[in-house]
């Protein structure tokens, strides 16, 4: 009886799993030996890793083993496009417990596989081990195809601000899930799967972007690592900031029936819900942004706030020239 | 009171450990991105990642945060070297409970600093999350210098078997551990701080390795993903397996008292026991091996194997030709 990981054994799982997994052009030795090898045309590699810990990252009652699949490469090829680059390659650390079923295991590696597709990235290698959490650890590799990598700390007084994905749907669908309400079917979809726009990475980077990174713990908390790296402030336009209807629904759904109240419990949830792994970037004023980069705000200088950004907590990111008080949060202290 | 990482905060505690590590040559952006950026001077990367669960890969009681930073550093570092790579990056997802002493935190850290500077590699990148089971993943970067990875499949008939580094000293001293024995030194420590060759994994390739692991889950298991991956089978022969003192002191100490028992015991630990990451070979026969590379073994052709490497029960690695019944594990089983 293999219906359980730990009744299938680990070697059979991994073969089992990898199968599933078609190589790219990138690939240059895949999983299966000691280690992959990964192409790095312009020689570099761009990497970074996350960590999805069951019950604090996701929930088996609320997403399918697929969701989390595709959540775990869309957080981590999010940030490779952040850089301004292509995604090219993954690798995916496994902790489960034994009496996981196996059609847990395979349904996730679908997701991982068919977001894979999307983000055009490869599993090149991973590890799968016993666990009493069910934690997945994803590692993404990128190429910046020559160009220089956009950090945070390049925004300039007299940027503009403008971002390109979803923002405040993952945050309303997990209010909806929390409070067991079936809809409205995007803000849902868009929290148990993320799909950020990896592709516009490249092309903020080829539009002259000065800093860059995607919303995973909200506008206001994210847009404040830029502030502090570039030593600068950034104001947001309320108006500007315009939510889809799917948001404004799920606002209506969640209970503010005010059209006005829910317009703002809307710009709300885009100022501070994470997840949505939207990519917003500071841009000189005078780039021909597409329309698929809506202009949010402007960079200012630093001056008059001391310590070159603001404080922790009073924040150098203000919405209409006033404070947030909406921030994300800290992992630990939501322990 | 900031003595538990819940108390300290999720981003002051990775400020903390973050200006722990110092950049090489190959950080061009290190820690603080969304992704970091690694040299991979050759256009290509070599990367691999491993999982360490408290409880299934390290304890508390018995490893010193410090021992587990080295540990984890270490095991990923071989097997960059185990494709005869030179260790670069390194990316560590941390997920812990918020009651973990702030002092672990940093213990590990020092572990993971002072093992990357025995490697050559630098922390680049990582996440840190909330968990109720302590774990650690570890994605490690390499470079092949221009050179082919050393792969698995690649052992012909004729190869000779050598292996650098300790072979049986992690098993023996996890033995020591069960029962609480405080000795020999060099057991417990290879167990809990493995010191794998790395910078002979480079060599090996330069020596004309033509198929090459390090030694994690036991050297007969081991080598029979090289005897699958290649087609072959492999002897080893037992007076060659010439077991250190420290490793014979060990068997004396678990009580094989009769000197030809124990020379025996000595090396079933060799050929079974695992995570010492001793780096292990087949070369050309007429390899000019330094005296570091022991030979232990000769690589014949598949004939008689019907399934072209024995099945998984049978084992395609005999010693002194006859199959050996000490296997590695396999993690969910003893899950």
């Amino acid at each position: 009886m293999h219906n359980t990981i730990g009744g299938l054994g680990e070697f059979a799982l991994i073969t089992r799993v990898t199968s599933q997994f078609p190589p790219t052009d990138d690939v240059i030795l895949g999983p299966g030996d000691d280690a992959a090898v990964v192409a790095a045309p312009d020689g570099r590699t761009v990497a970074t890793t996350d960590l999805l810990v069951e019950g604090r990252h996701f929930r088996r009652e609320w997403s399918t083993a697929r969701d989390v699949g595709h959540r775990a490469v869309a957080q981590n090829f999010a940030d490779v496009a952040a850089m301004g680059a292509r995604p090219t390659g993954l690798l995916i650390g496994f902790a489960a417990p034994p009496d996981l079923p196996v059609a847990w295991a395979e349904e996730f590696t679908a997701g991982v596989r068919d977001e894979c597709a999307v983000a055009g990235g490869a599993v090149v290698g991973g590890d799968m081990v016993g666990s009493d959490t069910l934690t997945i650890a994803v590692t993404a590799l990128g190429d910046l195809q020559g160009r220089a990598p956009v950090r945070r700390d390049g925004a300039r007084a007299g940027d503009v601000i403008a971002y390109t994905g979803h923002l405040g749907l993952s945050a309303a669908g997990l209010a909806l899930l929390e409070r067991g309400i079936d809809g409205p079917a995007d803000c849902l979809s868009e929290h148990r799967r993320p799909s950020p726009p990896y592709a516009r990475g490249a092309e903020a980077a080829l539009l002259g972007a000065t800093a860059m990174l995607d919303v995973s713990d909200g506008l206001v908390q994210d847009l404040g690592h830029v502030c502090r790296a570039s030593g600068v402030r950034i104001d947001l336009d309320s108006a500007a900031l315009r939510p889809e209807p799917a948001l404004l629904e799920a606002v209506a759904v969640l209970g503010t029936e005010d059209p006005g109240e829910a317009a703002e419990a809307a710009r709300g949830l885009m100022v501070a819900g994470g997840e949505d792994h939207a990519l917003v970037a500071a841009f000189p004023p005078d780039a021909d942004l597409p329309g698929h980069w809506h202009r949010v705000g402007l960079v200012s200088d630093a001056a008059g706030t001391p310590d070159g950004g603001g404080g922790e907590h009073e924040g150098p990111v203000t919405v209409d020239g006033r404070a947030s008080r909406r921030e994300g949060w800290d992992h630990f202290r939501r322990g």
